[in-house]
């Protein structure tokens, strides 16, 4: 085990701003602050495959509130949680009492009484989730100054309506590792592109994060759609100010094959027009539900017109030496498999199985090391402890 | 960090009754017993504000089981079992194969196995949540004695029909540590008062708790509301006897200014009148569908000829310098915020939202103290041995 | 506390390829490895009885997905989950993202990146419980070896459709206990019987986990049911080549009496016929819900006729001396209790209501046994180590 090449690296980074703070958006965080994300993934991935225990917790609360169905962010809150040895507390709104008109500060002040961790996923409507986040953690840290609470939770974006942070940093770490570290990084190009899906409505947070993430690495950005599949444009300008600053590209285009053309990476998934995603938070706001029915109706009919969008065998060949990093947040909808017809091949999906699970698997370090950052004052002290006590994980 | 401050008052007390024992209602508690739990609330709280663990616990199960909705007991519950290293484990009657007509006798004892507490909040039906309650307590007795269980699994009473324990218990511990201390409290002057709500069929084990418990700590307490919301007699008697006991008043009116007229702290809240739970009780035991609506609506109407029994600010001026604590065990119906017209107009509530939220605050370290007080044979010497070895809640 | 009676028997068996293995089928496992089993168990609970912690995890998961109600196997699981040290995380199918068509191999891989342990019931349709978990169980074994997992999570069978193992060892271990030691069941008749329940289409695979397994330890077995209740005939040849094997009785009747006659041990529990509960599984399969109603129809005329067949007061006369061992998995059918006729009479049930209990209580301890053999390379030293260093499980 060597805990000292992520301590050194840690020492060398300023990210003094995360200490009981939240994580809500990649692009409030600076170089450093991201880079020392990855630091301390690595750092926890390492004490664990090592049998070391993580645990900074004896006890403490993680508190979740899905409004949104999740299996791997879920998962991954959960084990993230454990590995620092906070119980998961899941706020189930449906059994709860939570008043109509309850403000949210009140319900944020609530649950968090021995809560270290709020981690939440609110998706749905353009405007809102986000928008909440920042109300909970506001909420308590007014709740923390006024001496309502003991500690400050830190408030973790399990996916928004804007970003989907630990998804795209978890990508990421993937890309960094898979290549060999982000000197290597240098001068490649990502797709992040449409594909065709026979659902519809596919949150816009992840095109979003992976565009607002993925420009700030040396790497050409492509961003690829039909016509009228626009993202949030703060986000696009977020990826351009990233590219000139950097000198790369961020380069928008209505066609996949060229997206893919000469890729080193690519992204391919589904999502709704954001255009239509504001339309119909206000439908939901107004309780129409014949209007609702009509959009749904509309875009699927939209989506159907552009099923060329698949990541074929033929689309791949496009990609640098036809051996484009495939990449995906999943669950994927498969080609014959799940649907039939979807955002991917099955031989294309099958080839990149194994890379794909790891990507996924970077998420509960990830999730870790905000957790981590946001509660430690000292992370590298405490990295280097725990290495030091070296705790077995369990007595095998 | 001062602990000896509380072990010394504990060493003082007698309370060697509650090891082993439940908390159902706190007019079965003597005042050596109620002041006990207040100690170690305070002890507890004390060792994790100075970043001590309480983990008396190595492994353990805390069950609970929620028969009506429930966030801020919930998650009190869930904060106490995590703070005394026990893991929440959640009895969902609908995801169980609790057979129809299985008793009470057999489910309690199949979740106990290895159960050190169980939580349970019973309070929809007249005459049956603290039943279930005993019925439980029993079981989980009897298990105990033929060695079905190698453990006595604790009952705390997260509310029912009668009483709210602990609702109460963190109420009186916040009023308190408010007024600086019990000795302050003679001649003060709590007023618990019925208050309008738009909604019907709001438990009473919060009024009943509060005078039953609030009578005992040399108060004048005065409960208020229309005619016909009366209370369960019962609990009348037991604040009746305790007034009598201490030398102070146990008023009862049908004037919400009276009731606030120089008190010191004022309790206003909506419940349903207990003649009409009965009813309902009856009602849902036979189905009658149509008869509950019936009942329903005649609550609303009723409810709806007290709409000036709100918390406003001309009601706050008649409390003692118009500056009587206000206290609330969340959620309040608020005028213009969750309701057209409720329990309190909002600028009220704005006023007093810090000190609410601390009240709610106590909860989780009353239901810490009452497992604790259940399961240490020598809590003082515990509380003592936790202090001394100082093993950190968190690495910070 | 003497846990060298353990670590010395333990010594002496051969278990080694149960290490980073399943638990799905008892007759899967060699005698000793059915041995090792039932020696953890009884020294997880002399550990535990001696308030001696038995945690040899510091963090980590253990994944549950119950796709049939469950109560006591939840809280089992549960339970021994936590006594190792492991915190429960279930997976909650209906409020996950689990793509339609997901393959199991993504989904087993998405929620094990920290998991130790996979628990499983889905015992409703026949083919598809047993099928299911061996689909999990290969998943995470290629994403342990292809570096997608860094470690293989152990999947215990809570229920399938053909064995329910940790049900018929938990009974096991009940027996050998009530008759103190294997040695003693030489020559000892155990009645698995049929038994008239008001439902219809309860699992076959406890009766098939009893005959399946108590036909391994010097008994003779009788399997009896009406005609037209027959078990999956798999299972009943295992039970035969066990009875061949140790030179005792596997024999088939229909008739109750005849099974009860001298028998030590007598079960009698409801099941659905094997046959129906392939058709079903069809007309499931096709979502055929007027067949299944005209079967569940069939099926309940089916059972009315063989009303008879309840273990009544007469019927428990019949056994050896009129003493035998009454046993069930719980909840029984209770003639006046839980139903108007049912599996078995209130008198006889009452009167063996404790050791029904007790038989329950195993079920916590077997399955934590099977996680410790899975995950302890040297499941011996580890328990004394355990009882060497002899951490409290709680600070009494």
């Amino acid at each position: 085990m060597n805990i000292e090449q992520f301590t050194k690296r840690l020492d060398a980074l300023k990210f003094g701003d995360m200490f009981e703070n939240d994580f809500l958006l990649t692009w409030e965080k600076t170089d450093d602050e991201i880079d020392a994300v990855f630091t301390v993934a690595d750092a926890l991935r390492e004490l664990r495959e090592n049998n070391v225990s993580a645990k900074i917790f004896d006890s403490g609360l993680a508190v979740s509130l899905f409004r949104d169905n999740s299996t791997r962010t879920r998962f991954s809150f959960g084990s993230a949680a454990n590995l620092l040895g906070l119980a998961l507390q899941d706020l189930d709104e449906g059994k709860s009492q939570i008043a109509h008109g309850e403000t949210v500060r009140e319900t944020a002040n609530m649950i968090s009484f021995m809560a270290d961790v709020i981690g939440i996923r609110d998706d749905m409507y353009i405007g809102k989730g986000n928008t909440y986040m920042r109300e909970v953690a506001q909420s308590v840290e007014q709740g923390y100054k006024n001496g309502v609470l003991e500690q400050r939770p830190t408030l973790v974006n399990l996916q928004c309506d804007i970003d989907h942070p630990t998804q795209s940093m978890a990508d990421m770490l993937h890309i960094i590792h898979h290549f060999g570290g982000v000197e290597n990084l240098k001068g490649k190009k990502i797709a992040m592109t449409w594909a065709y899906s026979p659902s519809y409505g596919k949150p816009l947070s992840v095109p979003q994060g992976v565009v607002g993430l993925m420009s700030r690495f040396g790497m050409d950005v492509s961003l690829a759609h039909p016509e009228g599949y626009e993202i949030m444009s703060d986000v696009e300008k977020v990826a351009a100010a990233n590219a000139a600053k950097n000198g790369t590209k961020f380069v928008k285009t209505n066609s996949m094959a060229e997206a893919f053309k000469d890729a080193d990476i690519v992204y391919p998934k589904s999502w709704a027009p954001y255009a239509a995603m504001e339309k119909r938070t206000v439908l939901y706001g107004n309780g129409d539900n014949d209007g609702i029915k009509a959009l749904e109706k509309e875009l699927l009919t939209q989506n159907a017109k552009h099923k060329d969008w698949e990541c074929t065998e033929e689309m791949m060949k496009l990609t640098k030496g036809g051996k484009a990093l495939y990449m995906h947040c999943l669950p994927a909808d498969i080609t014959g498999v799940s649907c039939e017809q979807g955002e991917v091949c099955a031989s294309v999906f099958d080839r990149y199985r194994e890379p794909l699970y790891k990507e996924a698997g970077y998420k509960p370090y990830i999730i870790a090391a905000m957790m981590f950052l946001a509660k430690c004052k000292d992370p590298s002290k405490i990295l280097a402890e725990l290495a030091k006590s070296a705790k077995p994980r369990f007595l095998k």
